[in-house]
């Protein structure tokens, strides 16, 4: 079984561990078996906040992220947030296909969910951003997005004391600690915490052979014999490495724009075009519609087209039933999150600029 | 002392009250005379949700009327919600000027802070709505902000089991509990908590001397025998009637445009041309820019127009400084908000409509 330390995967790598899985799969037939064949594949969400590398995650970090990722002051127009597209109270995401933002411009890809975000092997649907505090770079400077500027994050952040004292207590040993990168690593704090754990299918990887139903059984069964589990599997069922999209099918236009080559404008490897990361399963009946372009609005449909294009299978109905019963296992609990009180503005504080 | 009883207050009866305010103000003279007189013209914050008529407030209803003002799918770009405009984390409103919506749309004119405007005699600038319940059936239609209609509303609604569930549980007596007056009912009930009790004003009027500074009790001072309480008293120190916007001087053209004639819309009578309702000043500090069309940003700049257009009165800079530190202490404690996971969109969920 392969483990997901790789990037990058060529299409012909990719073929290879769709062929060692199936061919592990029969053992999975009693249910012991399932079991076991479950846990080598993937991993349960844990319940406490995982590490994250050069960012210890502390309570006062947590706390000023929160307040950043909520606080839509931080876009030139101040009118839309970290949680305008990847809303807490729906799973993650917005209402899609794709985000709008400044000017009502409309993005190009499907918002990413930000809940358990922190598992997945890099950030983006092209992964282009290796981690959480590169992601959150991104979409406050991104001119179809909040269109803000560093400078812009930074003048509103110092304008406003009770941030710079936030700042201050969550990164302590910083002689000047209201920086861009700061800002940035705050928020990876909050999101790192934003992880979902207990679902039935993570009762049912720690041991308890009730927590999932005959159907979901089966729908793992079938998620693991088909070959999906190649592509989602480890801890998010997906998120941990690429694989380009229409292994044996092409899928329509409309689902793979041409102009939209995916990783390869990352690598400029012509073999990662129209490769993507894998997309992480978790909580996924939260949140459609599905695929980068946002262009799927049933997880049935959405798994009925991934079976023939990824894996050049055609499922039978019953057969797609029981995958989606099991995609539903994946739900998990989501964390309380309290809503913040944001410190006041000042005069200092930048005004908001609706045109440019 | 005049109580508010009254609505649409003449611009004579205004200045008469006027009369009637200074006449008294120098009785205040001593620390205690200063506590009578402001508890004859203030109310404190109860520190208990407030009554709705109606409408009884209870934990259930209270609850749904949270999903449904964080939620932004009942608008029709499914982007919008009551709290991207009234953002409880700053003050219940936005930054202003006035407010994007669908669309990138400006509105005319400010958001009004939904903080304790369970209190206020009548709903939006020109209290064309009686209250909360018939201001929430406002927004959610204006073609400006949310755009969308109260059968998108309920399509939305009844589309997912988890609010049909908290609609039946929320009007227990209703045999179709998912209607359009409910849900405005339901925000309404939810809006009558967002209440912000004890800011140090409420402390003195409770009796304790010593909850104000002394330039903060030099401003109350100034506050009631200026006339700046004639306008703004009970217990939103404003919101509590209607008065002509320029009694002594008409405002600039970018503070009170020549098309927007206020009350006169609602009421068609000359005598409420460029009347509004009075500004409830409660949290006052956490909210600019200020007045209707959100083109002031400094308190202190607001404080001093207004004793020039309202009330004749050129104020020193000291007098303002001492008003605006009043002003300040009218700052009080938000209420804790858990946000909410919201009920997850179904295949019958009507998909965002973006461009109309």
């Amino acid at each position: 079984m392969r483990t997901s330390t790789g990037r990058g995967l060529s299409m012909a790598g990719t073929l290879s561990v769709l062929a060692a899985t199936i061919s592990i799969s029969p053992a999975a037939g009693a249910n012991e078996d399932l079991m076991s064949a479950a846990k080598r594949i993937f991993k349960p969400i844990p319940s406490v906040v995982p590490a994250v590398k050069d960012n210890p995650i502390t309570h006062e970090k947590v706390t000023l992220g929160k307040s950043l990722f909520f606080d839509p002051r931080l876009s030139a127009s101040e009118v839309i947030s970290c949680n305008t597209c990847h809303n807490l109270g729906t799973g993650g995401v917005d209402a899609g296909p794709t985000s709008i933002g400044h000017r009502w411009q409309l993005g190009s890809r499907r918002a990413p969910t930000v809940y358990n975000a922190v598992f997945n092997v890099a950030q983006f649907w092209d992964g282009r951003a290796a981690d959480l505090k590169a992601q959150a770079a991104g979409p406050v400077q991104a001119s179809v997005e909040m269109n803000a500027t560093p400078d812009h994050v930074l003048s509103t952040l110092n304008s406003m004391t009770d941030y710079v004292v936030m700042f201050s207590k969550a990164f302590p040993n910083d002689a000047a600690p209201v920086t861009f990168e700061n800002f940035t690593k705050a928020i990876e704090a909050f999101e790192a915490t934003l992880i979902t754990p207990a679902a039935p299918f993570d009762q049912y990887l720690e041991g308890d052979g009730h927590a999932l139903s005959d159907q979901q059984k089966a729908g793992l069964k079938l998620f693991m014999e088909k070959g999906c589990s190649s592509c989602h599997n480890g801890i998010n069922v997906g998120g941990q490495d690429y694989f380009p999209f229409g292994v044996v099918e092409k899928p329509a236009e409309s689902l793979l724009p041409r102009e939209d080559k995916g990783r390869f404008a990352v690598t400029k490897n012509l073999s990662d075009e129209y490769v993507f990361r894998s997309a992480p399963l978790r909580n996924v009946a939260l949140r459609p519609p599905y695929f980068h372009t946002g262009q799927v609005w049933s997880l049935k449909q959405a798994v009925g087209m991934m079976s023939e294009v990824q894996l050049g299978a055609k499922l039978s109905d019953e057969e797609i039933d029981k995958i989606v019963a099991f995609l539903n296992s994946l739900t998990g609990q989501m964390p309380k999150i309290d809503y913040p009180i944001l410190p006041t503005r000042t005069s200092a504080t930048p005004k908001p600029s609706l045109d440019k």
